[in-house]
């Protein structure tokens, strides 16, 4: 909960599972196009201040979460219940597409009703190489939610930390917001 | 605390107060110096996704937090205490030279012990008008941590958020750390 | 031409004619596309630092290169002898797609064979809203180019300037370069 | 000189000799000032797109140029005699500070009256790794100049050339300008 009643790990370590998603699209000069062909996510911790964080970067899939399948879903859940068993690290953080995250969100909560640590999804809605990318500040944040928000999934975006059987995608107001 | 068990304000209400410091410093081509002559914190935070946050700044003064004297402290304290009185914001928000930022969160500590807001200071290691800051960064996490911290003075950097009566700079690795 | 032989305008007339082309692009977020639904090379010459220009953009349309047809080609060309005519400009640049620039830029030289003036044609291969954009480097030597070329139709990409009717995209090493 | 009439040199050849200046200044954390201690023009040169050009650094001295003496200035027209001598570039770029920038252009101006090649200074009024830079925009339209002026020494600096026996610094404006 709080660094008044918790004995606050020093150095905090992360498992980061990649996913894909918008967060690491780049553009590919030759096509013309945003592609998920290289790696970013370890670009964007790179240009981050990290001086009391371990973060290891697991690579599941690079996808558009708009093409991910069940299978997809169910591989993301066992790899984090693999990362939960292992019990060498303090939080899982999932970087994922936008689209639907909720549902990956909600077959976390749903598979782990009661994971002893804070697994948290994230990702953007505009990719961290992309003038103006929301990635940064939401991967930061989302490593600040992981240090200070109890066990459980959540989703974290913009600053607000949503349940994972909660989380909805605002089209409009383009961000993750709390099912009312 | 969480989001379990606290009904999350939304849109969640805060009051940035600016006093200065490195993460305002700006480049002014006429002298060939840095200086805090203008206002930076409002464009950092128009550089941010803020969908479900409400952000009202107010500027105290501009300084270099070693300049600050104990009249400047005081000021800020009075200026937290007016804010907590108010009862309009959900967190307040201070930014602030990191080399005297552990006397001020100190002084707030000792003035306020138990406020019903998290009051929290932040700032940063170079300038956000400088490649490769830690402004957005700090602040960013900051805002994060306004709201999941319990009430209280909290100091918040790189990730790391460290009780207002414990706050050190550690001067080797560039970053604020909790006195041991 | 040179400062030496010439007696140099200042300020330096720029007629810009933007026609679109990826180094315009920018990201929807809605559709999660690159798109030229918004004009972009007015915030580039922004970012430049242009005390002795007097740049005025014209737009004649917010096409990818691709898609631009005989009558496309036929408007800028027409565009551009009207700026010549009128006589109240010192060069004229046209912003473009590389992957027709080679088209347009032999149409305007066929055209247009002696102009009083230099036309310039400049893009880029990665949008100037993406990380690490050729796109102010193109604009930057382009308006340079405007200076101290001789009258005539000139691609200028990546520090080269191509006569018009010898321009050939070098799809490998993505960028402009002269026929052999 | 343009393409129509001089065979065009490819890959073109630069020798760049990098003498400090406000353009290499980078953030110190540490000491919370600007330094010249690190080199940033090798940097800033990766982020351009030159396939056409092959670009040489040679450092002659990390300066700020109001620190610059005689011998300083003896030293950088002894480096470009040299360079010229040797015969291996098709021309010679200088970095270097605004504030003296023309002294040491007519230092070059009078040395060597009539170089055979290109001798371009340039320099920036705000440090590559401060927001908002002209230090990008100023090299890559050097490199420009470079490949389209006639033999001489010049300043080229905010897209503008000057010959090196006119460059002043206009304080106001903040650039460089030739003397009337």
């Amino acid at each position: 909960m709080t660094d008044e009643t918790t004995p606050e790990r020093s150095p905090f370590r992360i498992t980061l599972l990649a996913t894909g998603g918008t967060i690491e699209k780049s553009y590919d000069a030759h096509s013309g196009q945003l592609t998920l062909a290289v790696p970013v996510i370890e670009r964007l911790l790179e240009a981050l201040d990290l001086p009391d964080f371990i973060v290891r970067v697991e690579r599941l899939m690079a996808k558009d979460s708009l093409d991910m399948t069940d299978a997809d879903r169910d591989e993301i859940v066992d790899a984090t219940a693999a990362v939960l068993a292992a019990g060498n690290t303090d939080a899982v953080l999932i970087t994922h597409g936008t689209d639907t995250l909720a549902d990956t969100a909600a077959s976390l909560t749903a598979a782990l009703p009661s994971p002893d640590l804070p697994v948290i999804l994230t990702g953007a809605m505009r990719p961290y190489r992309v003038a103006d990318s929301d990635a940064a500040q939401n991967v930061a944040q989302a490593l600040m939610a992981a240090r200070l928000l109890a066990p459980g999934v959540h989703a974290v975006l913009h600053g607000r930390a949503v349940p994972g059987d909660r989380v909805v995608k605002d089209y409009e107001r383009l961000t993750i917001a709390p099912r009312r």
